[in-house]
Protein backbone atom coordinates (compact mmCIF):
# COMPACT_ATOMS: atom_id res chain seq x y z
CA UNK A 1 0.00 0.00 0.00
CA UNK A 2 1.08 3.30 -0.81
CA UNK A 3 0.85 6.54 1.41
CA UNK A 4 -2.11 8.60 1.75
CA UNK A 5 -1.70 12.29 2.78
CA UNK A 6 -4.17 14.83 3.07
CA UNK A 7 -4.29 18.62 3.45
CA UNK A 8 -6.78 20.55 5.52
CA UNK A 9 -8.04 24.36 7.02
CA UNK A 10 -9.93 26.97 6.92
CA UNK A 11 -10.16 29.63 3.58
CA UNK A 12 -6.91 31.54 3.05
CA UNK A 13 -4.59 28.65 4.93
CA UNK A 14 -2.28 27.93 2.07
CA UNK A 15 -2.96 24.86 2.08
CA UNK A 16 -3.30 24.37 -2.18
CA UNK A 17 0.09 25.78 -1.99
CA UNK A 18 1.89 23.43 -0.05
CA UNK A 19 -0.01 20.57 -1.39
CA UNK A 20 1.62 21.86 -4.49
CA UNK A 21 5.03 22.34 -3.12
CA UNK A 22 4.81 18.96 -1.76
CA UNK A 23 3.39 17.05 -4.80
CA UNK A 24 6.60 18.88 -6.66
CA UNK A 25 9.29 17.67 -4.13
CA UNK A 26 7.77 14.20 -4.52
CA UNK A 27 7.84 13.84 -8.26
CA UNK A 28 11.02 15.65 -8.78
CA UNK A 29 12.24 12.73 -6.64
CA UNK A 30 11.47 10.52 -9.24
CA UNK A 31 8.29 9.21 -6.37
CA UNK A 32 5.43 7.80 -8.24
CA UNK A 33 2.86 10.97 -6.71
CA UNK A 34 -0.90 11.91 -7.55
CA UNK A 35 -2.28 15.40 -6.30
CA UNK A 36 -6.05 15.64 -5.74
CA UNK A 37 -8.36 18.09 -4.90
CA UNK A 38 -12.17 17.68 -3.65
CA UNK A 39 -14.70 18.15 -4.26
CA UNK A 40 -13.19 17.93 -7.78
CA UNK A 41 -10.80 15.80 -9.36
CA UNK A 42 -13.21 13.23 -11.29
CA UNK A 43 -15.13 14.59 -14.36
CA UNK A 44 -18.09 14.22 -12.75
CA UNK A 45 -16.83 15.99 -9.51
CA UNK A 46 -15.24 18.82 -11.68
CA UNK A 47 -18.79 19.28 -12.71
CA UNK A 48 -20.72 18.87 -9.39
CA UNK A 49 -17.97 21.59 -7.88
CA UNK A 50 -18.64 23.90 -10.25
CA UNK A 51 -22.28 22.96 -9.51
CA UNK A 52 -21.94 23.68 -6.21
CA UNK A 53 -19.59 26.83 -5.85
CA UNK A 54 -22.31 28.77 -7.76
CA UNK A 55 -25.18 27.93 -5.88
CA UNK A 56 -26.47 30.67 -3.68
CA UNK A 57 -26.08 30.03 0.08
CA UNK A 58 -29.65 29.60 0.89
CA UNK A 59 -30.14 27.82 -2.08
CA UNK A 60 -28.88 24.24 -0.80
CA UNK A 61 -29.61 22.87 2.42
CA UNK A 62 -27.24 21.20 4.58
CA UNK A 63 -28.05 17.96 3.94
CA UNK A 64 -28.04 18.21 -0.26
CA UNK A 65 -24.36 19.91 0.12
CA UNK A 66 -23.41 16.56 2.54
CA UNK A 67 -24.64 14.09 -0.05
CA UNK A 68 -23.09 15.90 -3.24
CA UNK A 69 -19.61 16.19 -1.65
CA UNK A 70 -20.48 12.28 -0.43
CA UNK A 71 -20.76 11.54 -3.89
CA UNK A 72 -17.44 13.23 -5.33
CA UNK A 73 -15.79 11.94 -2.85
CA UNK A 74 -17.15 8.01 -3.62
CA UNK A 75 -16.36 8.70 -7.42
CA UNK A 76 -12.59 9.86 -6.37
CA UNK A 77 -11.98 7.20 -3.87
CA UNK A 78 -13.21 4.56 -6.29
CA UNK A 79 -11.41 5.81 -9.72
CA UNK A 80 -8.37 7.75 -7.76
CA UNK A 81 -7.09 6.90 -4.49
CA UNK A 82 -8.04 3.41 -3.91
CA UNK A 83 -5.92 2.21 -7.36
CA UNK A 84 -3.66 4.39 -6.35
CA UNK A 85 -2.40 3.34 -3.16
CA UNK A 86 -2.72 -0.14 -4.39
CA UNK A 87 -0.11 0.52 -6.64
CA UNK A 88 2.30 2.13 -3.80
CA UNK A 89 1.79 5.23 -5.18
CA UNK A 90 1.30 8.81 -2.59
CA UNK A 91 -1.33 10.28 -3.03
CA UNK A 92 -1.38 14.01 -1.97
CA UNK A 93 -5.89 14.98 -1.75
CA UNK A 94 -6.12 19.08 -0.57
CA UNK A 95 -9.16 18.42 1.69
CA UNK A 96 -10.92 14.92 2.48
CA UNK A 97 -13.40 13.67 5.28
CA UNK A 98 -12.24 16.01 7.75
CA UNK A 99 -13.33 19.23 5.29
CA UNK A 100 -16.63 17.72 5.70
CA UNK A 101 -16.63 16.67 9.19
CA UNK A 102 -15.20 20.10 9.81
CA UNK A 103 -17.76 22.41 7.60
CA UNK A 104 -21.04 20.33 7.34
CA UNK A 105 -20.68 19.20 10.93
CA UNK A 106 -19.29 21.98 13.23
CA UNK A 107 -20.13 24.51 10.94
CA UNK A 108 -23.56 23.71 9.54
CA UNK A 109 -24.27 21.65 12.52
CA UNK A 110 -25.26 18.44 11.20
CA UNK A 111 -24.72 15.51 13.65
CA UNK A 112 -21.34 14.03 13.65
CA UNK A 113 -22.25 10.60 13.87
CA UNK A 114 -24.07 11.21 10.17
CA UNK A 115 -21.42 12.24 8.57
CA UNK A 116 -19.05 9.40 10.04
CA UNK A 117 -21.71 6.92 9.08
CA UNK A 118 -21.62 8.88 5.32
CA UNK A 119 -17.62 9.44 5.16
CA UNK A 120 -17.14 5.63 5.77
CA UNK A 121 -19.37 4.56 3.18
CA UNK A 122 -17.86 6.59 0.34
CA UNK A 123 -14.31 6.09 1.78
CA UNK A 124 -14.72 2.17 1.84
CA UNK A 125 -13.09 2.65 4.90
CA UNK A 126 -9.77 4.61 3.02
CA UNK A 127 -8.11 6.54 6.15
CA UNK A 128 -4.92 9.28 5.57
CA UNK A 129 -2.09 8.14 7.05
CA UNK A 130 -1.19 11.85 7.67
CA UNK A 131 -3.25 15.22 7.76
CA UNK A 132 -1.88 18.34 7.96
CA UNK A 133 -3.57 20.91 9.10
CA UNK A 134 -2.52 24.47 8.50
CA UNK A 135 -4.65 26.46 11.06
CA UNK A 136 -4.57 30.37 10.90
CA UNK A 137 -6.95 32.81 12.85
CA UNK A 138 -10.01 33.12 10.89
CA UNK A 139 -10.10 37.39 10.27
CA UNK A 140 -6.64 36.51 8.99
CA UNK A 141 -8.02 34.10 6.49
CA UNK A 142 -10.39 35.85 5.57
CA UNK A 143 -8.38 38.46 4.38
CA UNK A 144 -6.57 37.04 2.34
CA UNK A 145 -8.95 35.61 0.41
CA UNK A 146 -10.05 38.23 -2.49
CA UNK A 147 -13.51 40.37 -1.80
CA UNK A 148 -14.56 39.53 -5.08
CA UNK A 149 -15.51 36.46 -6.73
CA UNK A 150 -15.54 34.51 -3.53
CA UNK A 151 -17.75 31.09 -3.63
CA UNK A 152 -20.61 30.02 -1.33
CA UNK A 153 -18.32 29.09 1.41
CA UNK A 154 -15.82 32.59 1.67
CA UNK A 155 -19.22 34.29 1.81
CA UNK A 156 -20.85 32.44 4.87
CA UNK A 157 -20.89 34.87 8.20
CA UNK A 158 -17.69 35.13 10.53
CA UNK A 159 -19.54 32.40 13.06
CA UNK A 160 -19.33 29.74 11.02
CA UNK A 161 -15.77 30.53 10.48
CA UNK A 162 -15.06 29.85 14.03
CA UNK A 163 -16.52 26.84 14.32
CA UNK A 164 -15.17 25.18 11.62
CA UNK A 165 -11.96 26.10 12.68
CA UNK A 166 -12.87 24.65 16.13
CA UNK A 167 -13.97 21.63 14.57
CA UNK A 168 -10.72 21.02 12.91
CA UNK A 169 -8.85 21.31 16.12
CA UNK A 170 -10.75 18.95 17.98
CA UNK A 171 -10.22 16.60 15.29
CA UNK A 172 -6.22 16.90 15.31
CA UNK A 173 -6.96 16.73 19.14
CA UNK A 174 -8.58 13.60 19.33
CA UNK A 175 -5.80 12.09 17.08
CA UNK A 176 -2.77 13.14 17.25
CA UNK A 177 -0.71 10.49 15.90
CA UNK A 178 -2.98 11.42 12.68
CA UNK A 179 -2.47 15.16 12.34
CA UNK A 180 -0.10 17.74 12.14
CA UNK A 181 -1.08 21.08 13.06
CA UNK A 182 1.06 23.88 11.31
CA UNK A 183 0.73 27.65 12.74
CA UNK A 184 -0.33 28.97 9.15
CA UNK A 185 1.03 32.31 9.58
CA UNK A 186 4.82 30.90 9.06
CA UNK A 187 6.78 31.29 5.87
CA UNK A 188 5.71 29.42 3.02
CA UNK A 189 8.72 28.21 3.46
CA UNK A 190 9.05 27.46 6.94
CA UNK A 191 5.78 25.64 6.82
CA UNK A 192 7.11 23.91 3.78
CA UNK A 193 10.09 22.74 5.66
CA UNK A 194 7.84 21.80 8.58
CA UNK A 195 5.59 19.26 6.32
CA UNK A 196 9.21 17.98 4.54
CA UNK A 197 10.66 16.85 7.42
CA UNK A 198 7.27 15.24 8.63
CA UNK A 199 6.76 13.26 5.24
CA UNK A 200 10.45 12.40 4.60
CA UNK A 201 10.84 10.26 7.94
CA UNK A 202 7.90 8.11 6.62
CA UNK A 203 8.75 7.76 3.35
CA UNK A 204 12.26 6.11 5.31
CA UNK A 205 9.15 4.27 7.70
CA UNK A 206 8.15 3.30 4.49
CA UNK A 207 11.59 2.02 2.92
CA UNK A 208 10.80 4.87 0.01
CA UNK A 209 14.17 5.64 -1.63
CA UNK A 210 14.82 9.14 -2.94
CA UNK A 211 17.74 11.20 -2.65
CA UNK A 212 17.66 14.47 -0.79
CA UNK A 213 16.78 17.06 -2.31
CA UNK B 1 -51.06 17.27 7.76
CA UNK B 2 -51.36 16.47 3.52
CA UNK B 3 -51.27 12.98 1.83
CA UNK B 4 -48.14 11.59 0.26
CA UNK B 5 -48.41 9.14 -2.64
CA UNK B 6 -45.62 7.73 -4.52
CA UNK B 7 -45.38 6.34 -7.73
CA UNK B 8 -43.12 3.30 -8.32
CA UNK B 9 -42.43 0.78 -10.91
CA UNK B 10 -40.16 -0.60 -12.94
CA UNK B 11 -38.90 1.07 -16.92
CA UNK B 12 -42.11 1.46 -18.79
CA UNK B 13 -44.70 0.61 -16.28
CA UNK B 14 -46.87 4.12 -16.98
CA UNK B 15 -46.14 5.32 -14.06
CA UNK B 16 -45.69 8.87 -15.09
CA UNK B 17 -48.82 8.77 -16.84
CA UNK B 18 -50.83 7.57 -14.04
CA UNK B 19 -49.09 9.78 -11.76
CA UNK B 20 -50.64 12.61 -14.25
CA UNK B 21 -53.96 11.15 -14.63
CA UNK B 22 -54.07 11.44 -10.60
CA UNK B 23 -53.18 15.12 -10.45
CA UNK B 24 -55.03 16.04 -12.89
CA UNK B 25 -58.17 14.43 -11.48
CA UNK B 26 -57.33 15.88 -7.89
CA UNK B 27 -56.63 19.00 -10.02
CA UNK B 28 -59.97 19.66 -11.10
CA UNK B 29 -61.44 18.78 -7.86
CA UNK B 30 -60.18 21.67 -6.66
CA UNK B 31 -57.59 19.77 -3.96
CA UNK B 32 -54.36 21.40 -3.47
CA UNK B 33 -51.84 18.96 -4.93
CA UNK B 34 -48.53 19.13 -5.95
CA UNK B 35 -46.59 16.69 -8.63
CA UNK B 36 -43.09 15.93 -8.50
CA UNK B 37 -40.64 13.59 -10.32
CA UNK B 38 -37.19 12.41 -9.12
CA UNK B 39 -34.75 12.64 -8.77
CA UNK B 40 -35.44 16.44 -10.81
CA UNK B 41 -38.42 18.59 -9.00
CA UNK B 42 -35.67 21.20 -7.78
CA UNK B 43 -33.77 23.63 -9.85
CA UNK B 44 -30.98 21.58 -8.44
CA UNK B 45 -32.33 18.05 -8.92
CA UNK B 46 -33.10 18.92 -12.35
CA UNK B 47 -29.43 19.71 -13.22
CA UNK B 48 -28.29 16.67 -11.37
CA UNK B 49 -30.97 14.25 -13.60
CA UNK B 50 -29.40 15.75 -16.39
CA UNK B 51 -25.71 15.05 -15.09
CA UNK B 52 -27.05 11.59 -14.19
CA UNK B 53 -28.78 10.20 -16.99
CA UNK B 54 -25.94 11.55 -19.64
CA UNK B 55 -23.17 9.62 -17.88
CA UNK B 56 -22.00 6.17 -19.37
CA UNK B 57 -23.17 3.13 -17.23
CA UNK B 58 -19.34 2.24 -15.97
CA UNK B 59 -18.56 6.21 -15.14
CA UNK B 60 -20.34 6.18 -11.65
CA UNK B 61 -19.75 4.15 -9.22
CA UNK B 62 -22.78 2.99 -7.28
CA UNK B 63 -22.08 4.73 -4.43
CA UNK B 64 -21.58 7.94 -6.13
CA UNK B 65 -25.39 7.20 -7.93
CA UNK B 66 -26.92 6.67 -4.42
CA UNK B 67 -25.39 9.67 -2.75
CA UNK B 68 -26.37 11.78 -5.75
CA UNK B 69 -30.12 10.18 -5.95
CA UNK B 70 -29.98 11.40 -2.05
CA UNK B 71 -28.95 15.03 -2.63
CA UNK B 72 -31.86 15.09 -5.03
CA UNK B 73 -34.15 13.80 -2.76
CA UNK B 74 -33.11 15.71 0.71
CA UNK B 75 -33.39 19.04 -1.62
CA UNK B 76 -37.27 17.84 -2.94
CA UNK B 77 -38.27 16.98 1.08
CA UNK B 78 -37.02 20.57 2.37
CA UNK B 79 -38.26 22.98 -0.91
CA UNK B 80 -41.05 21.13 -1.70
CA UNK B 81 -42.45 17.99 -0.02
CA UNK B 82 -41.96 18.86 3.93
CA UNK B 83 -43.61 22.61 3.16
CA UNK B 84 -46.37 21.11 0.67
CA UNK B 85 -47.79 18.24 3.51
CA UNK B 86 -47.15 21.21 6.40
CA UNK B 87 -49.91 22.95 4.55
CA UNK B 88 -52.55 20.04 4.09
CA UNK B 89 -51.58 19.33 0.15
CA UNK B 90 -51.54 16.02 -1.67
CA UNK B 91 -48.45 15.57 -2.82
CA UNK B 92 -47.60 13.01 -5.70
CA UNK B 93 -43.79 11.79 -6.30
CA UNK B 94 -42.97 10.02 -9.33
CA UNK B 95 -40.44 7.73 -7.88
CA UNK B 96 -39.19 7.97 -3.87
CA UNK B 97 -36.84 6.31 -1.60
CA UNK B 98 -38.16 2.47 -2.64
CA UNK B 99 -36.59 3.37 -6.16
CA UNK B 100 -33.43 3.64 -4.23
CA UNK B 101 -33.72 0.81 -2.51
CA UNK B 102 -34.75 -1.43 -5.84
CA UNK B 103 -32.30 -0.43 -7.93
CA UNK B 104 -29.10 0.87 -6.11
CA UNK B 105 -30.09 -1.97 -3.24
CA UNK B 106 -31.64 -5.01 -5.44
CA UNK B 107 -30.05 -3.79 -8.81
CA UNK B 108 -26.88 -2.90 -7.88
CA UNK B 109 -26.01 -4.66 -5.14
CA UNK B 110 -25.44 -2.16 -2.26
CA UNK B 111 -25.96 -2.83 1.82
CA UNK B 112 -30.19 -2.14 2.17
CA UNK B 113 -28.97 -0.77 5.53
CA UNK B 114 -26.84 1.80 4.05
CA UNK B 115 -29.68 2.73 2.24
CA UNK B 116 -32.07 2.51 4.68
CA UNK B 117 -29.60 5.19 6.96
CA UNK B 118 -29.42 7.33 3.81
CA UNK B 119 -32.74 7.16 2.58
CA UNK B 120 -33.46 8.14 6.79
CA UNK B 121 -31.04 11.74 6.67
CA UNK B 122 -32.92 13.10 3.25
CA UNK B 123 -35.83 12.25 3.84
CA UNK B 124 -35.90 13.76 7.44
CA UNK B 125 -37.97 10.54 8.43
CA UNK B 126 -41.15 11.41 5.69
CA UNK B 127 -42.70 8.01 4.71
CA UNK B 128 -45.31 8.04 1.90
CA UNK B 129 -48.83 7.49 3.18
CA UNK B 130 -49.67 5.33 0.16
CA UNK B 131 -47.03 3.72 -2.63
CA UNK B 132 -48.68 2.53 -6.12
CA UNK B 133 -46.82 -0.62 -7.48
CA UNK B 134 -47.13 -0.73 -11.22
CA UNK B 135 -45.85 -4.14 -11.44
CA UNK B 136 -45.11 -5.15 -15.33
CA UNK B 137 -42.92 -7.95 -16.33
CA UNK B 138 -39.77 -7.01 -17.45
CA UNK B 139 -39.55 -7.83 -20.97
CA UNK B 140 -42.49 -5.99 -21.68
CA UNK B 141 -41.74 -2.92 -19.77
CA UNK B 142 -38.76 -2.64 -21.99
CA UNK B 143 -40.15 -3.38 -25.32
CA UNK B 144 -42.77 -0.32 -24.34
CA UNK B 145 -39.24 2.13 -24.19
CA UNK B 146 -38.07 3.33 -27.22
CA UNK B 147 -34.48 1.62 -28.54
CA UNK B 148 -32.95 4.93 -28.97
CA UNK B 149 -32.50 7.36 -26.60
CA UNK B 150 -32.08 4.93 -24.01
CA UNK B 151 -30.79 6.76 -20.63
CA UNK B 152 -27.76 4.83 -18.65
CA UNK B 153 -30.53 2.59 -16.65
CA UNK B 154 -33.06 1.52 -19.57
CA UNK B 155 -29.65 -0.17 -21.38
CA UNK B 156 -28.73 -2.20 -18.20
CA UNK B 157 -28.38 -5.79 -18.59
CA UNK B 158 -31.58 -7.23 -18.70
CA UNK B 159 -30.88 -9.52 -15.07
CA UNK B 160 -30.27 -5.91 -13.18
CA UNK B 161 -33.84 -4.93 -14.53
CA UNK B 162 -35.11 -8.66 -13.34
CA UNK B 163 -33.73 -7.64 -9.60
CA UNK B 164 -35.19 -4.24 -9.43
CA UNK B 165 -38.72 -6.18 -9.75
CA UNK B 166 -38.43 -8.45 -7.31
CA UNK B 167 -37.10 -5.98 -5.13
CA UNK B 168 -40.06 -3.58 -5.69
CA UNK B 169 -42.07 -7.04 -4.91
CA UNK B 170 -40.53 -7.99 -1.70
CA UNK B 171 -40.62 -4.27 -0.43
CA UNK B 172 -44.14 -4.70 -1.21
CA UNK B 173 -45.05 -7.96 0.42
CA UNK B 174 -43.16 -5.95 3.47
CA UNK B 175 -45.40 -3.72 3.57
CA UNK B 176 -48.91 -4.37 2.68
CA UNK B 177 -50.67 -1.75 4.23
CA UNK B 178 -48.88 1.19 2.63
CA UNK B 179 -48.23 -0.45 -1.38
CA UNK B 180 -51.09 -1.12 -3.62
CA UNK B 181 -49.48 -3.18 -6.10
CA UNK B 182 -51.33 -3.10 -9.64
CA UNK B 183 -51.27 -5.40 -12.37
CA UNK B 184 -49.40 -3.16 -15.24
CA UNK B 185 -50.81 -4.83 -18.20
CA UNK B 186 -53.84 -3.61 -17.64
CA UNK B 187 -55.85 -0.80 -19.72
CA UNK B 188 -54.45 2.36 -18.46
CA UNK B 189 -58.43 3.57 -17.71
CA UNK B 190 -58.41 -0.14 -15.42
CA UNK B 191 -55.63 1.21 -13.78
CA UNK B 192 -56.88 4.70 -13.25
CA UNK B 193 -59.79 3.77 -11.80
CA UNK B 194 -58.18 1.45 -9.53
CA UNK B 195 -55.86 4.13 -8.08
CA UNK B 196 -58.97 6.41 -7.99
CA UNK B 197 -60.82 4.25 -5.73
CA UNK B 198 -58.32 3.93 -3.00
CA UNK B 199 -57.39 7.85 -3.09
CA UNK B 200 -60.59 8.42 -2.59
CA UNK B 201 -61.30 6.28 0.26
CA UNK B 202 -58.14 8.23 1.30
CA UNK B 203 -59.78 11.43 0.74
CA UNK B 204 -62.67 10.48 3.07
CA UNK B 205 -60.79 9.31 5.81
CA UNK B 206 -58.66 12.64 5.69
CA UNK B 207 -62.20 14.33 5.51
CA UNK B 208 -60.99 16.32 2.28
CA UNK B 209 -64.22 17.09 0.63
CA UNK B 210 -64.86 16.75 -2.97
CA UNK B 211 -66.89 16.14 -6.02
CA UNK B 212 -67.00 12.65 -7.57
CA UNK B 213 -65.34 13.11 -10.90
Amino acid sequence: MGLFITFEGSEGCGKSFQSKVLYNKLYDLGIQVELIYEPGGTVLGNEMRRLLKKRREDDVVPETELFLFAACRAQLVAEIIQPSLQKGKIVICDRFTDSTIAYQGYGRGIQLATIETINCIATKGIKPNLTILLDLPVAQGLSRKKTKNRDRFEKAELSFHYRVREGYQKLAAAEPERWMVIDATLSKTEISNIIWDRVSQLLDLLHINYTTP
